[in-house]
């Protein structure tokens, strides 16, 4: 139910919010009396999906989320005067070829009942000319660069096969620990200041028995104009799977013909394990509707898993500003004589320097 | 959150849409700016029900979903502009005794967490002059002629202890196939055609290992004044239970003072397995707000479960057009020395040729 | 996305609902077509919390509910005519610091899946001169005296390390029978008589082995003016534990400057096992915005648990009618050697007649 989605331009936006007011509205008496208490949003993506791994053979798919993830919301912001707001964000996850509900993490444990909960996003804010502090659970610092709705650098953002999930999510072994949203958090956003932005995360650990679940995390960017960049860091105590240190840096710049972007990463888990990896990638402008993206990328690992690549080409066609056609090509390709990687959450590569390809093709509907 | 709730007849329909502009309205300036982004509607339905078993004894409870389904559900179309259109449905079960949500189906095996999912329906679509093309879970079209939602042929559709589920569901050891909806499937909708209608629909199996829940199936039928009717297939594809075939016809016509119905279904589970099902029934108004109900069946089984019958009488008694009271009672009587048939979800019967009853009185409420 | 929230004094009600018609707005033509189908509503609350019990050590956390059950709701009424009424009403709670949903019940057996359920209210009602009649999941007559939202009189309802329930649920052993909320409910609320109100509800045990979980209780109380009193019983059935019979009674004057409030309880489970509470506690304004709260109580314990006290003080200060935030401070003391008590959902004491303590400051957002 919301009029202003967050996928609108701010020109479409200040448009729709001067012609229609809010979902709850106070029509009698006209716009002045006009309040809105709760926006409902979301989007739903489904596809076609082709994944196939060497030696494990191919497999045909209804798939979701190839361009953006599915959810549904309820958020509100309520103005307390001078200056000062209160707002609360509900978003959940769910899959759109099931219709089950995406997972959240209670006691440092990944919920997943397939019952909807709010794990996408569960927040309440005070903010103001002081910046905003939010409550609950939300992105970590460190993941933001790698995500579209955290504002990141990868060309096709966590989504799809050509999601930058395929080699920048930490190593096998450590993914169990928080590196994407964390429970129990309470962060700070800087307040506009010209182009910088910032926030610092600390999350509780809430365990007696050690600080597993604990996470303390940064990140600080400058957007203005055509340049945007960031870098973030994030850290999770865990104390059987070793510490989890997660930073990036990623940067783009529009030049309207073309927007290429940077993002390079490094995961380290407990004392010795890492993995570095970079992508450069570019969004292209195709027409009025149209929109081109590539991107290549490579890790290189150091006592866990191996080295891989990872290169895919999408093309988005846009029938609205809310929906829009999409196909994606992507290509992971291991090496060292390992087998760790593949693209998507898709089949698991079983021969060594072996890949993973996966074609998809969907429908992206945001509400 | 509907204003034009499904349930309406047409012309108050077309009232409602004059009088009242949906949901998310814009309402600075007037109707001409007026847009609707999502319709949040629902069903609650909530009864005493008395069920006995030959056997088993009775049981008194607070039953569910007598008249119509319970649900909350969330839905929205876009105008693409020259007749196409993007649309999306999410759709959750629930029990309004107890608030626990409904299951669906992931990886093919039933969800049954407790937790709300979309399982109902979670569909997004394209549609235009072509037809439809939907993506997601919902009804496979085998299914359809058995529901009051899915526009079916019998006079207790699927709901309360009347429900055609009691004998045209299939028989035991084959319900666990996919027999009412699908996740993962790919669903073409003929365009209006005059008054034919048509569906196909292909469900991935996504598995690896096998075929095992891929579905194939389709609908067509002819509705034009008083006169409806329509015939499905499905084959549900099972190493294991056997591949499910779920195929039927059915017909009414409303003469205005009695609208008769008649559904004829067959079940194939595996190579040998077989349920032949038949049920006559009628809906009969009863001055300006009620209706009178009555479906009689009976089911011819082979190398599987037992013959048997179903008796059921009803009536409806319209509050308004989204408030109804309604009381049914009905009785499955086992055959052939079997005992594997009883009402609606009723208690399971203990005794060779034994029967069971069930009554129930309720209030429906659509929203 | 209601315009009328619960926590709204009268007044204010009236002045909303005379700008503001809801949230499903016929607008087209004016206030007179407006109807309203479903408002969404809800609370969100969320606080950092210190908890410490003697010989368990201490913790941290994000808490959740310190002032108010984070909730997210649809309700909606109707109106029939003739003074008639169909309302529905259902109620999601949900952790704020996750996401993670709330449990309900389903054939005796909690559910706790973390997906989100209607568990704290799912009702169908009908409603007119003659009172109302309510079917489903609710609170059960001898809770509501302990809650807020139940019209309670204890200072610092079920929330919070002041919470009610830390003395007054049942004691350990009986806890699993319900007590709080029944599902598979009848309940009859009396129309307003004066300032007399009451409820009776029979909750379905559903179980064909025994009774388990049949609830039966009533409420009856007198609210005018300053004063309100209020007088429960509720008895739930229950082969294994014992049947638990929960009684209470309750009384608050609001003098103006400070609103004491008494709350008398005992809880019997089984034959022998016995708890008896009493609290004494205040709402104090401070200024326009703030309010004072203390309580401080005590339960004498026969066969179960043992003695102990608790002391609680709070502080809310409402930012706007519908944003407060809130400190607590409390503290449980347990006697006889006992260690049965401690504040909150918090940490369990390890010590022979130890103590609980908690802290706790947060922010509570009502839509």
């Amino acid at each position: 139910m919301k009029l202003e989605p967050s996928t609108l331009p701010p020109h479409s936006r200040r448009k729709a919010a001067a012609a229609a007011l809010g979902l709850a509205l106070a029509c009698a008496g006209g716009a002045a009396q006009a309040q809105s208490r709760v926006q409902l949003f979301g989007v739903i993506d489904s596809g076609i999906t082709h994944l196939s791994s060497s030696g494990s053979g191919s497999v045909n798919q209804l798939g979701a989320d190839g361009n953006t993830s599915s959810r549904l919301g309820f958020r509100g912001t309520e103005d307390l005067g001078g200056g000062l707001k209160a707002s609360f964000w509900l978003e959940a996850a769910y899959e759109a070829d099931t219709g089950a509900g995406g997972s959240t993490s209670v006691d440092n444990i990944k919920n997943q009942s397939g019952g909807l909960t709010f794990g996408r996003r569960s927040t309440v804010s005070l903010s103001g000319d002081f910046g905003e502090v939010r409550l609950g659970r939300d992105f970590v610092p460190g993941f933001s660069n790698l995500a579209v709705s955290g504002g990141g650098y990868h060309a096709f953002g966590t989504n799809g096969v050509g999601s930058s999930a395929a080699l920048f999510y930490p190593p096998a072994g450590a993914r169990g620990v928080t590196h994407v949203r964390a429970s129990n958090s309470i962060a700070y956003h800087l307040p506009k200041l010209g182009g910088f932005f910032g926030t610092v995360m600390y999350g509780f650990s809430e365990s007696m028995a050690n600080n597993d679940g604990r996470v303390v995390g940064a990140r600080v960017g400058y957007a203005s104009g055509p340049l945007s960049l960031a870098v973030a860091t994030t850290k999770t105590t865990h104390s059987v799977l070793g510490d989890l240190k997660q930073s990036n840096i990623g940067a783009s710049y529009d030049f309207g013909v073309i927007k290429p972007m940077l993002l390079l990463g490094e995961n380290k888990a407990g004392d010795d394990k890492k993995t570095r990896v970079w992508a450069l990638g570019a969004h292209v402008p195709v027409g009025s509707a149209g929109q081109f993206r590539v991107s290549y990328g490579a890790v290189k690992a150091t006592n866990v898993a191996n080295d891989a690549n990872h290169i895919a080409l999408g093309y988005v066609h846009n029938l609205s500003k809310r929906t829009a056609l999409y196909g994606n090509v992507a290509r992971v390709k291991n090496k060292d004589g390992g087998k760790a990687y593949t693209v998507g959450d898709g089949l698991a590569v079983s021969d060594a320097n072996g890949s993973g390809t996966g074609y998809q093709v969907g429908i992206r509907h945001s509400f």
